[in-house]
């Protein structure tokens, strides 16, 4: 019965202003890839400054040939296109019980693009890394203060050298077949595929190969799991995103009549691939498989999935789909709590209201 | 530090498309009228569609003189202009325990306008109101299917005749100086002051005075508060808005640091105007008056409050607030739970954590 009006349309969700945290209306979105207007938006601080310096891009450290790349140079050379999710290690942070703090991101902190870029494998082969390199680090413009440290802080963030030749790790320069907007991270970008948003370290400023490991605060304090409130013990760096999915619709609490539904969702996993999404219309009592909509050629992208509920009886439902990966790695009932909130991954689940 | 850019800005909250309902932005709006833009939608049904006959309202039923007004005509008649909130009735249903079902508001579903109109009543008197009449029915544009009935539905509302005949109660056609936008009811509203948002029928087809008490779906079925989960007992109409109050800043579950912070939000009440806030930083222990900014000549108008906070020991806190009207009515610590989720208005709480 409802006619679909173009003007009916939504928009990102505004967490915060300060500084800028949205997330992208994710179960609004049944698109392959998000419109760049949609992308959530995960800022630390005041959006940096863009001046002539920022289109140049220095490695230094432990490089043999230390060099400055110049913008130009970068988009004329051979380039790698990836379509993946990028997913905030925060996304789902609401969803802690008991709660934690920090944004209260619930499902949209999460978004999928067409990254293109130069492999930083073909930057660091150029500039030559050395043997003692242990990890590259990469700074970004955007700086600010911390609550819980005194001083100025870039925006900083280290990969371990293995990852940082990984060839699909990209010093990108476009976003859904544009430059990077400035919000995204214009004009430089690390994309790290399969590791949380924090690693894909916008606005880049230098590269520094460096001997030991790096301890900056974005690095060696947040972006860490500690599974206890009162001690740092067990303390656990964020790499690879969880196996996990979201029921796109039906929205939870939401009132439906007896017939035929569609429940829909995403999957997505930093590790292999989405090989089964479960759904359950009873509490998690019996499972049922979803059909999957997956593009093989790009093999980091996200799911799309879908179930057909028939329901006569009028009553309450709890609904869950759960996703697995090609690793065995599968969505928990209850996600591992840790004291900042990262990683959350139960098992989806929504109530609905049958009349 | 934080340097404040054009750039950032939030969005309506999109909590639904099917029929389109968006929260406004409450918590980075500190203005003392909503920019257009940033009014909460909240509908029934897809959007009507607009024709001439749009620009006619007739006036039937118990009625000595039935008339048809037209648009131009109404415009041109002595008009008040009022300042008031708009509150849907299910604002903050998020924030009910346990969970109820339909659309899941937080805070935004609240928006304060300027709202220019003609007195119903002057209307009524020049049509003549039958003695016999107990209630005006408003009938909107919008219509549709609902889920628990079969058959169309417009919305359709009553008002009982004294507060039709309230010389505040406005056939509306300006919003913060402009013709009312589509979205929220182009051409003609409905504006009743002091009662939930329910009230203020939008897009305004026909006006019908009737001898009964009307029993339509979104009178008798919708929109009252029905205390029990299985049946109907101590039922009654959803009318004047609760005294309420929200913390705009800080955020719930945000990170502070050691020093001096301002807590701030608004307050609001359907009945005589706001007279005190209270703030308590210690979970409802110790409560301290806050600042109050206010207006009198619009004794509808929401109010600001303030209260400086300095705190210089780092530990998790519970900050609430909580309101008073001119009628005594305090908000109390738990709202009054009822199944379909209207006039949530509990002392107000978050939690920071200081480190």
């Amino acid at each position: 019965m409802y006619t679909w009006k173009s003007i009916v349309k939504p928009y990102l969700i505004t967490k915060d202003l300060k500084p800028e945290n949205q997330e992208t209306p994710i179960h609004f979105l049944r698109q392959w890839i998000t419109p760049t207007k949609y992308f959530f938006n995960r800022n630390h601080f005041a959006y940096p400054e863009i001046s002539g310096q920022t289109f140049f891009l220095p490695i230094e450290g432990e490089i043999i040939r230390p060099a400055i790349f110049k913008y130009d140079d970068l988009i004329r050379m051979p380039s790698k296109t990836l379509i993946l999710p990028l997913e905030c290690s925060g996304n789902k942070r609401a969803y802690f019980d008991p709660g934690v703090y920090g944004e209260q991101w619930k499902d949209g902190a999460l978004s999928q693009g067409v990254w293109r870029g130069i492999p930083l494998s073909s930057l660091l082969s150029i500039s030559g890394l050395r043997r003692r390199a242990l990890e590259v680090v990469f700074e970004a413009y955007d700086y600010g203060e911390r609550t819980d440290l005194k001083g100025i802080f870039h925006y900083t963030r280290s990969l371990p050298v293995q990852k940082a030749l990984h060839p699909d790790t990209l010093i990108a320069y476009e976003l859904n077949g544009k430059p990077i907007p400035f919000k995204q991270g214009y004009p430089l970008r690390l994309i790290v595929p399969q590791w949380y948003g924090m690693a894909s370290v916008k606005w880049l400023k230098k590269i520094i190969a460096i001997d030991h490991h790096f301890k900056g605060p974005f690095q060696d304090i947040d972006y860490n799991y500690y599974p206890h409130t009162d001690s740092d013990e067990g303390k656990t760096p964020v790499t690879t995103i969880n196996v996990d999915s979201i029921i796109q619709q039906p929205l939870d609490r939401s009132i439906l009549d007896t017939g035929t539904h569609i429940i829909e969702g995403i999957a997505w996993t930093g590790a292999g691939i989405i090989v089964e999404v479960e759904v359950s219309t009873d509490g998690g009592e019996n499972w049922h498989k979803a059909k999957l909509s997956q593009d093989f050629s790009q093999p980091y992208s996200w799911t799309f999935w879908k179930y057909i509920w028939k329901v006569s009886e009028k009553a309450e439902y709890t609904i869950m789909s759960r996703a697995t990966d090609s690793l065995g790695r599968i969505q928990p009932f209850e996600a591992m709590w840790n004291r900042k909130g990262y990683g959350y991954n139960a098992v989806y689940t929504i109530k609905v209201k049958v009349e």
